[in-house]
C-alpha cells in the first residue's frame, strides 16, 4: 500500500492546506455551510495554545468569566460602528420555545456590547476598576468564503475584555495582552509576527485603535494571528459604563478588547507546513515524538524484543516528553513515517532489530527530514534538546523567509509590478501618508491592504508610495487572508 | 457598615438561593431571559470542576473535540424519540448575513444528531472502534422556569459521545462515565450520590437506558447531578452509523452519551451552604484559604508587622494551597470574616497585633464555624490536614442529612401523607412495579417522581407502593429540581 501524496504547495498552495487539514484529521466541514468540526488531533493542539494563553492571561491579573452566547438585536445597535461592521456577518435567532420572539436575539460575533451592559451593572466606583476579564468561546460569523479554521461561520476564540479609570491604563492594557500574543505567537507557535497598528480603515469596528500581530504564510500572504484594540469612551458610552472618581465625580470608563481565535491553527500549518504535510513547533504539538517500532512480519522473537526496548523508551521519556507509540502491523514501517510525517509530529524514533542489537535508535526530525542514529542512553538528554532545537529552527526559518520576501519600496509602479498576478510575493514596507483615499486606490488597484503600520519604524520620515506627499511612517502592504 | 443578612434558608430556601449566588458573585442574570452571566467566582469553581472531570475522560482513553452549535433541523427529526423530547426547548436560527437560511438551523441542545452524523463519516472498520469523544459546549434549551445553574436557557457542560462495536461495550462505557461522575461528585465536590437507572419515563429522549446520580439538596429535594446513557442502536440507526466487523460483514455500532453541566456548581450550593452563605469543598473551592490580617486604624507600625506576617504566611502557604488575602482598610475586620464566609472559603486566617507578638494565628474553619489558635509554625502542616478534614467533613455532614431524610414506606397512604404540602421531607425508598401508570398516578398525586432505580437494592422483592402488585425492584422517589 503506498502512501498517496499530497498535492505540492508550489502547485496549489490551496488544495495543499486542505488535503493537510483534513487528511492530518486536524478538521473536518460540517454538515452546515462553513461550519466546521475540530477533530482530536485539532482540537488537542487548540488545549495546548489555551494553555499558553490563559496562563500568561492569569499571571496577568485576568479573570475567566462566561456570557451569554445571545445577544438582544438592539445592543448590537448602540454604538454606531459597531453595528455598520457586524450586521452583514449576523445569525438571528427568531424563534425559541415554538413561538417567535418579540426581539430577535443575535448569536454573538463577539461580546463587547452584552459584556458593557453588564460591566455597567458592576462597576460603580474607582475601586471596582480596573475590570480585567477574559472568555472563552464560540462566536458566529456569517462568512461568504469559510476556509477550515481561517474563516469559518463558528469559531472558538478568547475575548478578553476590560474597563480602566483612565486612557493611559486602557492604552497600557491594549499593549500588554498584544505582547502577550507576540509572546505566544514566536515562543510558542514558532511563528515570527510583526507587531503593529491597524489602519482607520482595518480597525475593529467601534474601536478608537487596533493592533495587529501579522504573519507571513508560506504562500506569502499576510495572515492577522490576534488583535488587541483601545476601545476609547466609544462603548462605555453606548453602555453608560460609569465610575465615581475620587473627587466623587461621574467619569465613563475606558475599555478594551483583544482576540486570538482557531485561526491560529491555520497560521501554524500554512507557515511551517511542506510538501510532506505539517510540521508542528515542539512546544505545542499535540504528539511530541511518535516511536515507530519495526520487525520482520512474523517474527515473534524479534517483536517481543523490539516492544520491550519500547517499553524502556516509554518508561525513560513518557514523564518529559508527549510520547506515543505506532506499532501498527497492518501497516508498513514506510507507511506510517509517511503518516506521521503528514501528522506533522517534530520528532520520530525509529527502532528495529539492528538497532537493538547496538543498542541504538534512529531518531529522525521532522523539519529538517534529517536521520541521526543515538545510543539508547543518550535518549533522556538527546530528545528534550532536539525538540528545543527543532523549535528554535522553525522560528528562525520561518523568519528568514518572512525577510527574504518583504521589500521596501518608494515606487508605486515597482510596488504594482510586485504586486501583479493572482499569487503573493510577500510583503512590502512602503511610506504611507495615512489617507484613507491613497490605502483604497492602492486596494483597488493591487488588491494588497494595509497590514498595519508597524511599531519598528526607520528613523526618518518619507513620502506616500501612492501620493508622494509627506510620510511620517511606513505601512506593511499585502495580500492577506 | 454592618453587614446586611441572607434570607434563612429555613424562611425561603429558594430566595436564600438566589441571594448567595448573587451576592457571592457566583453568576448573574443575563439580559436576555433565562441567560446567565457566569461571573469569575463561580467561572473558577466551574474550572476546577472542568479540570477533575477532563482529567478522568483522558485518563480513561476519551479525547476531546468540538463540533459546530448549528444543527440542521432535520437533523433533530431522524431519531423519532429524540424530536418528541426536544422540540419544545428549541431556539431556531432562521436568519443568517441577512438572508432567510433554506432551512431554519437549531442552536443544539445536546449533541447526538451531529456528532452521529460526523461519526458515520469516520466509521468504516472494527478497527476504528471505539471512538471515544468528549466536547466542552455551551447548549441551548428553552426554559420556561429559568434559575440560575440549575435551568438556564443557556447553560455549560461537557457531552461524551462514543460509538463502540458490541452492546456489551457501550454498556460497559455507560457504566464505567457514570462512575466517573460518582467519583467526582463524592470525592471532589463532597455531594454524596445514588447511581441507578432512570425509569422509561425519565430517560434520555433517545436512549436505550438512562443512568443517573442523583443528590440531596438542603431543603431536601432532589437534583439530578449528571447521566450517562446506553443509546443502544437508536442514533446509529438513524445515522446510518455502520461499520465492517472482522467478517467484513455490515454493522450497525452501539453509542453511549454522557454530561455533566454548570448544574453541579446549584448542587455544590444547595448541598453545602447555610444561612451565613456558601460553603465550598475544598477540593474546588477557587480560593481555599483567606488571610485577613488586622491592626487598629492609623497604627502604620501595626500595620507594618502584620503585614510582614502576612508576606510570610503567604510564602509559607502559597505553594500549595490556593490562597488570598484581603487587607481592605474600608472594611472592618467583622464585616470582612461575614464576606469570606458568604463566600464560603474554607478556611479563613486571622492575624492582629496580639498574633504577631504570641507567633501565632486564628483558624476559622467555615464548615463548623469553630476557630482554633495555632503556632506560626505549624501553618505548613496544619492548614493542608484542615482542608482534608473539612472536605471529608462536609461529606459526612450531607450523607447524614441526606440518610436522616431518607425513609423507606410500603405503605402509600404514609407516601402521600409525607409527600405532603409545597416543600419536601426527602426521599422515599419504595417498591414500584415499573408500570408506567403507577409512576405517572404517583406524580400526578404527589408531585413525587422517580429519581432512579438504585443499583443496590434489597435482597428480596416486594409489592408496589401504589399497585401492591409484585415489585422486583425499590426506587427513589422524590420531589425534584
Amino acid at each position: 500500500m503506498s502512501y498517496e501524496k499530497l498535492t505540492p504547495r508550489s502547485q496549489d498552495f490551496s488544495a495543499w492546506y486542505n488535503e493537510v487539514v483534513q487528511r492530518a484529521e486536524l478538521a473536518d466541514y460540517a454538515p452546515v455551510r462553513g461550519c466546521m468540526v475540530i477533530r482530536p488531533y485539532g482540537y488537542a493542539l487548540w488545549e495546548n495554545l489555551q494553555k499558553e494563553l490563559d496562563r500568561r492571561f492569569k499571571a496577568t491579573g485576568h479573570k475567566n468569566a462566561y456570557f451569554p452566547l445571545f445577544i438582544p438585536l438592539s445592543f448590537i445597535q448602540k454604538e454606531a460602528e459597531h453595528i455598520q461592521g457586524f450586521s452583514p456577518e449576523l445569525a438571528v435567532v427568531t424563534h425559541g420555545g415554538g413561538e417567535p420572539l418579540a426581539e430577535p436575539l443575535v448569536v454573538r460575533p463577539t461580546s463587547e456590547t452584552i459584556i458593557g451592559y453588564m460591566f455597567k451593572q458592576w462597576i460603580k466606583s474607582y475601586r471596582d476598576l480596573p475590570v480585567l476579564i477574559n472568555q472563552w468561546a464560540n462566536v458566529v460569523r456569517w462568512e461568504m468564503r469559510p476556509r477550515l479554521f481561517l474563516r469559518t461561520l463558528e469559531f472558538l476564540w478568547q475575548e478578553g475584555h476590560t474597563a480602566h479609570a483612565t486612557e493611559e491604563e486602557a492604552e497600557e492594557e491594549a499593549l500588554r495582552m498584544l505582547n502577550i500574543y507576540v509572546d505566544v505567537a514566536q515562543n510558542e507557535a514558532a511563528i515570527p509576527v510583526i507587531a503593529g497598528r491597524k489602519s482607520e480603515s482595518e480597525k475593529f469596528a467601534g474601536a478608537l485603535r487596533s493592533y495587529t500581530i501579522e504573519a507571513m504564510m508560506g504562500d506569502k500572504r499576510a495572515l492577522q494571528a490576534g488583535t488587541s484594540h483601545n476601545l476609547g469612551q466609544n462603548f462605555a458610552k453606548a453602555f453608560e459604563i460609569q465610575y465615581l472618581d475620587k473627587n466623587n465625580q461621574l467619569q465613563y470608563c475606558w475599555t478594551t478588547s483583544w482576540g486570538m481565535s482557531t485561526r491560529m491553527i491555520g497560521a501554524i500549518i500554512m507557515t511551517h507546513g511542506d510538501d510532506q504535510g505539517l510540521i508542528l513547533p515542539p512546544r505545542l504539538a499535540p504528539i511530541q515524538v511518535i516511536v515507530v517500532p519495526i520487525w520482520r512480519s512474523g517474527n515473534q522473537d524479534e517483536k517481543a524484543k523490539v516492544l520491550e526496548s519500547v517499553e524502556r523508551i516509554k518508561r525513560v521519556l513518557g514523564e518529559t516528553v508527549r510520547l506515543e507509540v505506532d506499532a501498527r502491523e497492518e501497516y508498513t514501517p514506510g507507511w506510517r513515517f509517511n503518516e506521521w510525517e503528514l501528522r506533522g509530529v517534530p520528532v520520530r524514533i525509529e527502532i528495529g532489530p539492528k538497532d537493538i542489537q547496538n543498542h541504538q535508535v534512529v531518531l529522525a526530525r521532522r523539519d529538517t527530514r534529517e536521520k541521526i542514529t543515538i545510543s539508547q542512553d543518550q535518549l533522556a538528554e538527546r530528545v528534550p534538546a532536539l525538540l528545543d532545537n527543532i523549535q528554535k529552527n522553525l522560528f528562525e526559518r520561518a523568519k528568514r523567509f518572512r525577510d527574504e520576501n518583504t521589500i521596501e519600496l518608494s515606487d508605486y509602479a515597482k510596488f504594482k509590478e510586485f504586486m501583479e498576478g493572482e499569487g503573493s510575493r510577500g510583503f512590502v514596507r512602503a511610506y504611507w501618508c495615512g489617507s484613507r483615499e491613497c490605502e483604497a486606490k492602492i486596494k483597488e488597484e493591487t488588491k494588497a491592504t494595509t497590514r498595519c503600520i508597524p511599531f519598528e519604524q526607520p528613523k526618518s520620515p518619507g513620502r506616500c508610495i501612492y501620493c508622494g506627499k509627506d510620510a511620517k511612517e511606513q505601512a506593511i502592504f499585502a495580500k492577506a487572508y
